[in-house]
């Protein structure tokens, strides 16, 4: 049995999930939270041993100064897990990675010489990059003996062409500062393009999907067989769709007219942004099942932040149709993607002329982890896709320590 | 006859152009340069009076302190103009302005009232306004009998829904500053739109077109029954299209990221965007001819822009596309639109899938006002128009001063 452990480290967390590689399942996931916050806990799960019976879940409130430390405990609750037992069957660890810049583009066995290279990436995601390092570090301490390797969020979208991840502004801002579109949710747009494809029964490399990723973050991907050539997200998070509590697209002359009108910082304006805008700004709530409860309730503010998510994401649709000439496939995924059939329903609506249209009791009834939710006469299939972004980690990983044919 | 003038007052220049509405054609144009800068001049030009005749155009190297007497001098050029004379066929003068917020949804008579609405709409068009509005106090001391009409280049967009006008920012962002999508360059877009309309002889109201002004500033908008129901440019003309020096769409937290790295300033900010990007951002230069001239040169940096121009182009064509649910025509106008059948060529290649394809044939003879380019499959019909925004505001201040019925 092959086994892959995936970490995600935050800057006050670290997620982990043991996947059996063999079987291509989850043997154990967790996460250790509130990392030197004084009241840090860890939480366990093991999935239920058969379909019918439940999963099973601990939680133990302990002191966890720091990343070493939590380290350190997620060790000790692997090991009491008798599938993990001395963690001989271990062959590779994946870390998430947010930002790979133009350095990396695919999943990078981690030494010296790569943490220096993520090091040098930290301008380019100031808060995410050093906490992604710590967890790299602390994770080579523990498992001395076991290939670690980097996967980036951003490495998908390296594929994107020069006229899709340029921007119109001086040169130099690209060449001196690395100002251009990265694109991120890369794990998850490239494991729900390749779900895709296998649904269908084509090979990856003849079917051009277009995949909405819509979490509290959200982004969308023009996938031309299989590679990306368009994205939503730029070179930050904050472009693109509407989103839980970012803007999305925005004339940029807003940020120059706040900034001069109410005096706002470009520190304050990167936190209004990123944290108090999107749904929550248009009406207060983030999650989209309140705002969906809102609007049924009769709140205005929250019918116009549903109808503008759902109009945003149709001209996106529209736009990377026309990028991709020849569309086959759209698949929605992640939380809102996944679970809201009314904004599936609605960011559809009136593309018969694109070929695209839904049948309402296929999308109400659809189930996991993939199903068609078209209508009969739709030429474009429309698909609702569960991400795994973990199981994809852990798939690049393996495919890093133990390259084909070897 | 009924004549019109159509003045359009910048910070140092008055242009006009004096319109035989009976007929539909313009009896003179002229303007006023360089005023304030010691070095004025007026220019004039009489129409040719037979087709085959050339235009007739005289310069005057002239003193001009003020735009007071800028409109003297234009008054005077206009006495010596036969068909002119003592001004007793003036029934209007359309005063073109650029930004009417949302007080202003159409062409409105001007009088003390209005002149504060406009003053008061001043922080959203800090540039363009106080010339606007010298433009009009000129002319009023000028022709005191004449009655005079504000044409808004934002008043045709204001038809646009708020899922369209609305950003995903905090709620009071729009409510205390007034930050929306207004869009511009709407005198143009209504033009094209109706004349789109006449040419395939159906009425304006059964059309769905979508616009592209390709200027040196450029827009789309897309127009269902004649009614504009999104636009690209924004709260100012920063947002949208690539443009020969502005960005167009950005991250927004590209602002931000500059702003923190190399320390400019928000005011530096805007002039670099405005003035310094789009395509002489990108290759040094901004006039569509000499990137495309460079490109064919060899330059990697012009064919990048272009191709980034172009693509930003069909980008749009597809989102305005599923905005519009069904398309009927696609228009190209202004500078590029209505002279470059290589930009037209690029923006609607591989565009079958969409019922759009141009006859490389039919785009190169095309002559103005209008005609038709697409192959004779192409669902979508592809035109290339004439626009004239001196006259559609003669004719929008002639329907204000002398309503129908009258």
């Amino acid at each position: 049995m092959k086994q892959i452990l995936v970490l995600n480290s935050g800057s006050s967390s670290i997620k982990y999930e043991l996947f059996d590689m063999d079987a291509g399942r989850a043997l154990e996931s967790g996460l250790v939270e509130r990392i030197g916050e004084g009241e840090s806990c860890l939480k366990q799960t093991l999935p239920a041993s058969t379909p019918k019976s439940p999963s099973q879940s601990r939680s133990i409130d302990v002191a966890v100064p720091d990343h070493r430390q939590g380290m350190d405990l997620i060790r000790r609750a692997l090991s009491e897990n008798a599938s993990f037992a001395g963690g001989e069957h271990l062959v590779g660890i994946g870390h998430r990675a947010v930002h790979g810049g133009e350095t990396f583009s695919g999943p990078t066995l981690i030494d010296d010489h790569v943490l220096q290279a993520i090091q040098a990436l930290v301008p380019l995601a100031p808060l995410h990059h050093p906490a992604n390092l710590i967890g790299m570090e602390v994770a080579r301490s523990a498992f001395p003996d076991v290939p670690q390797v980097a996967v980036f969020d951003t490495a998908y979208h390296q594929t994107l062409p020069p006229y899709a991840y340029r921007y119109a502004v001086p040169q130099d801002w690209y060449q001196r500062y690395g100002l251009r579109r990265y694109g991120f949710h890369g794990t998850s747009h490239a494991y729900v393009a390749k779900q895709v494809a296998r649904h269908l029964g084509r090979p990856l490399t003849d079917v051009n999907t277009v995949v909405f990723h819509l979490g509290n973050g959200a982004s969308v991907t023009a996938i031309r067989g299989g590679i990306s050539v368009d994205t939503s997200m730029g070179l930050t998070p904050l472009e693109g769709l509407v989103m839980g509590t970012r803007c999305g697209d925005l004339d940029p002359a807003i940020l120059i007219q706040m900034g001069k009108q109410s005096g706002i910082s470009l520190d304050q304006m990167d936190g209004v942004l990123n944290k108090q805008s999107g749904l929550k700004g248009l009406c207060g709530a983030n999650d989209m099942r309140e705002v969906l409860a809102r609007e049924a309730a009769g709140d205005q503010a929250a019918a116009l932040a549903v109808e503008m998510f759902v109009y945003r994401i149709k001209k996106y649709m529209g736009a990377y149709h026309a990028v991709l000439g020849r569309l086959d496939a759209v698949a929605f995924t992640a939380g809102i993607g996944e679970h809201s059939a009314e904004i599936r329903a609605r960011s559809c609506s009136n593309l018969g002329s694109f070929g695209i249209a839904i049948d309402p009791a296929l999308n109400a009834a659809v189930e996991p982890p993939i199903g068609e939710i078209q209508t009969a006469d739709s030429r474009v299939k429309v698909l609702v896709v569960s991400t795994d972004e973990e199981f994809e980690i852990a798939e690049q990983t393996l495919a890093c320590v133990q390259p084909a044919g070897r």
